[in-house]
């Protein structure tokens, strides 16, 4: 990384036994807890990694206090993290936050000298991650995200809205370059070449990683992902949107941690939340107590993957029909006869090649995660090292199948049908 | 237009009396000019449309002072334009200076508050525009321009440098949405519906003028280049490189008046020259003083066209192979057997693609200039309407050919080869 961070003056880290006494001066905050600030509870809940995280309780209610940190704190010392990420976190979802409903926490209150955001504490929720590792079922997870997807991207887009918006928000967040360098860096590029960040599972997947640095068409494909990642000023994308990001219950589904936020392609959000799904699928035999006893489990993510992109699918579709507005496609120009077919054409062959991007940026995602720096813990949580690269192999298999061949599954169906028999392959 | 522009305090417009007082103070300007400010004589020389101009010429040199207006005085007074792209044009002219060498005009002092930049005074050149439709053969103006929009465009996009850089620079210029504003509305919509801005030579070319807008195709055609207008941060590009940008002499080619900068695809830069020779080709007929006159001429203008092609394609590939260190396909990635081939052969499928572009951006530069606001002076100045409608008629169906089939030619010589045959259906 070649981020460096200027801790500005007057930051100070969040301490628990001060935190009630700022919070306190927040009105919008002071009534939500309720009662008295000696009556809230605080209590620091993150792993102190990257943010710093504070669950705390009143009376009548809770809120989670997200600070960022100058650092990260994993990878040593060496690795510092801008402050201004909260910034852009914040931003974005004030951004989204009049499309999406209630699939974002509320947040309550931005303070920029302390890189602090103050926000609704989401409760009993759990990170998807982990009750995918659990086998736990939401059922609603994969239609939620679609939905999601689409209101997010179709609204932040030039199809709702005139341009001039939306280049007011390119320039905002085109200074989130210290998040998006690790995303240039960790997901287009390390994983394809030696790089003393890079990990895998030695011995057994050497000859995989090998091939995968060997394969100058699967190369090439990531690259022109990567390309089109800086290049295409689509949508206000989430930039990180795997299943730790995303907070669940069986009846309700929220998106967290968008600091990665900018204008970019569409479908790397879509990509990131497949490919994870798609990895948890993999890892399910090394997650198993016994063999078989996650098969039915396995059928449950793929039918989740397929709900996922029929949601966004059906979404976009009808929101571009029904609010179609903007400078992108100007409806105007399609009052005639004959216009309304050629400008459905025109949306399906959007959707068409917005599928296509998923499957790549599904592809990139899922093999940063098995020979990159960042790991997945429904992977690395599989003691055994042999099981555990069988499972990495079959997630290679697939990713190295879609980066290549992105353009040719026409149909969810065909994409997801064709997954085990890649994953044995 | 949309566009609403406040007039700073503070801000006059320049005057012929007062204006060596001011150009004495800049130490730069003092030095070109030589002598004492007393006997430098100023003229101004603008059409007053949009700028004003003015010409200065001292003992040792001389400099010119352009100054946005800020209204356009040819639309009204209901059209008001901002000064701020006075900004944006210098902005400009320093991104691409290091790049493009002598191909610009050397700027010598931006005046912020007076929205006036002071430059080189580019004598004894012409407009090419006037030059082409006085039948003028400028040998080197298609290469240069080639080699122009190659080095100013791969410099600025992340295929020379870190995307940071270039994502610094896309902020930059997100502000200029008056300007592009103008783009969206003339090049990419109001040509295509019945808009009161819009006229074209009645009677002679309604009937054509309504096939194009009852064609559902190359409607949709357009707003998709419109769309990838709006969404594709590839390079800065001028933004309004027709022939009226350029100034020429024999030996000599300069790039002005680039207040449309922003970051787009280079492929409408490409377009706008391309589309331009062409008009300039359908324009020849009317032009001739008698029957047959030009068609020599005309030959010369397509061989500058094949010119313009070939100079960008090759120093474009020459510049990625020789100087393609940044973040979009990262060179680091590709240095094993096979890698080679494979980049190569990326950047050939770039390069096929930007030739597309080039056709469907001229396409849309073509058909504006015919039956949008505003036109051409090698159109508009044919004064029979019959032989000027004859000549429109061939450019829109060269245009709409190209729209609707750009992806179908894959050499420079084929789609010239076919201009004769569509300008005669």
């Amino acid at each position: 990384m070649n981020t460096t961070t200027t801790v500005p003056e007057g930051y100070r880290t969040l301490e628990t036994g001060s935190l009630a006494g700022w919070l306190a001066t927040l009105p919008a905050v002071r009534e939500r807890l309720g009662g008295a600030p000696e009556r809230w509870a605080v209590r620091e809940v993150g792993d102190g990694n990257l943010n710093l995280v504070f669950r705390v309780d009143g009376p009548e209610g809770s809120v989670c206090v997200k600070q960022a940190l100058p650092y990260l704190r994993v990878a040593g010392p060496s690795w510092p993290m801008t402050l201004e990420r909260a910034y852009y976190e914040q931003r974005y979802y004030a951004a989204v936050a009049p499309h999406v409903g209630a699939a974002i926490p509320q947040v309550f209150h931005y303070d920029p000298a302390r890189y602090a955001i103050v926000m609704e504490n989401l409760t009993p929720h759990v990170i998807l991650r982990r009750g995918l590792i659990a086998g736990h079922r939401y059922e609603h997870v994969g239609r939620d995200l679609g939905d999601y997807v689409a209101r997010a991207g179709f609204f932040t887009s030039d199809l709702a809205e005139p341009f001039e918006r939306k280049f007011d928000r390119i320039a905002s967040f085109a200074g989130n370059t210290d998040l998006v360098r690790i995303s240039v860096d960790l997901i287009f590029t390390d994983p394809y070449l030696e790089h003393p960040r890079n990990r895998h599972t030695r011995p057994q997947l050497d000859r995989d990683v090998a091939a995968l640095r060997g394969d100058a068409e699967a190369k090439a494909a990531a690259a022109e992902l990567g390309r089109r990642f800086l290049g295409e000023t689509r949508a206000l994308i989430h930039g990180d949107l795997h299943s730790g990001s995303i907070m669940v219950t069986d009846a309700d589904t929220r998106v967290i941690d968008p600091e990665f936020a900018f204008y970019g392609p569409l479908g790397f959000d879509l990509g990131a939340f497949l490919g994870n799904l798609v990895l948890a699928w993999c890892a399910q035999p090394g997650l198993a107590a016994h063999p078989g006893e996650r098969e039915a489990y396995r059928d449950w993510i793929l039918a989740q993957a397929k709900a996922f992109w029929t949601a966004f699918h059906d979404r976009f579709l009808g929101l571009w029909r029904e609010a179609g507005r903007g400078d992108a496609w100007p409806i105007a120009m399609f009052r005639g006869p004959g216009d309304e077919s050629a400008l459905e054409a025109a949306r399906r062959r959007t959707l068409d090649a917005l599928f296509a991007d998923m499957l790549g940026y599904a592809a990139c995602k899922m093999i940063r995660r098995v020979v990159g720096f960042a790991h997945v813990a429904d992977l690395d949580g599989i003691a055994d090292p042999a099981l555990r690269a069988r499972c990495e192999r079959s997630a290679l298999a697939i990713a190295t199948h879609w980066l290549k061949r992105r353009q040719e599954s026409r149909s969810i169906d065909e994409a997801l049908a064709a997954v085990p028999a890649l994953a044995a392959s």
